[in-house]
């Protein structure tokens, strides 16, 4: 089931590395795009910095709109990951599936605090708002955002009976966080451990 | 065998999102600290975003040098990483082990295009100099560099059969890089997967 975590928490949906999938909304116009380059910036306001090059569709509804999630996909979505990453949403626009959404058939889901749309069957979703820093945005492609409202399938995160909201993917391989290498190739999130200071 | 890859190369080595260490010098200062709030921000050249709080003697290396190194750890280091993450160097000042490096018996081996020295048992070494940005700097703790030389351990990164510079840790499970989630925990990277897009 989802569930909503603390915001304070947020930062340890990508803190491992995970490649994301970015969707984005603007009037009628939607997209989705997938993202190797992410990471967290802050705890609390939770901020998280990510990569969204100039030619992209995602980068101009991101422009106009001021907000995008992050969904965090999963082993049995690897196939979505590359469709998406490997084609424009622009060149769908006037075509009968008229974004990517529709091409792919991809079920979505309304976010509680901005227009994106969230993807059906990832395992966490992260609402978020650009903070806006032009120089960074023009020179490196990189954009800055707060995270204002995060989700999570709790089957694989959630509280531990410490209190600790961690991953625990253990009986759903399916589920397992995916992280983007080269060219397709990918490695899925492995074995969990804890290392105590000794 | 430690092998040296094309600098165009290096951003595979982070683009799964391991956690890593950060080492400084400065003078005869020099300092090792955990980050997991690293990205790849560019191919060729290649730059990199990565974290590092104001608090931090690592900060105040990187100030001072202008370069750093990102050490990627294996999950036979990962005592290492939680220590080297739960102290300071400052506090080390003065004392009989005057650094992180005496304190816990870290051997390294000298950078190539760098004052800072490279953790022996990592699996990765990315030589890096500081972009200067200061607003994101002070504002953000985030700092941008670009990498200068990049090494590998060739048992778990090299060239595949189709010329490919890939991760492969079968067989080298204690070599599989750690993704840390909050609090000492951590992931593992596991299986290893190729999507091609249908």
């Amino acid at each position: 089931m989802l569930s909503v975590i603390p915001i304070s928490k947020a930062y340890r949906l990508l803190n491992h590395g995970p490649t994301v999938l970015v969707t984005t909304a603007h009037g009628n116009q939607r997209n989705v795009m997938a993202a190797a380059w992410n990471m967290p910036l802050d705890f609390d306001p939770p901020r998280i910095a990510i990569v969204i090059d100039k030619k992209t569709y995602t980068r101009e509804l991101i422009e106009a709109s001021g907000s995008f999630a992050i969904n965090v996909p999963c082993r049995a979505q690897a196939e979505i990951v590359v469709k998406v990453g490997s084609s424009s949403g622009r060149e769908l626009l006037g075509k009968p599936e008229s974004d990517k959404f529709a091409a792919f058939q991809l079920p979505t889901f309304a976010a509680s605090n901005i227009a994106a749309p969230l993807l059906e069957g990832c395992v966490a979703w992260l609402e978020c708002k650009v903070i806006p820093e032009p120089h960074i945005q023009d020179t490196y492609d990189l954009f800055l955002a707060e995270v204002v409202a995060a989700q999570v399938d709790d089957r694989v995160f959630s509280q531990n009976k410490d209190g600790q909201y961690l991953w625990h993917f253990e009986g759903h391989d399916e589920l397992r966080t995916i992280h983007h290498v080269a060219g397709g190739a990918f490695m899925a999130i492995g074995e969990a451990f804890t290392q105590a200071n000794p």
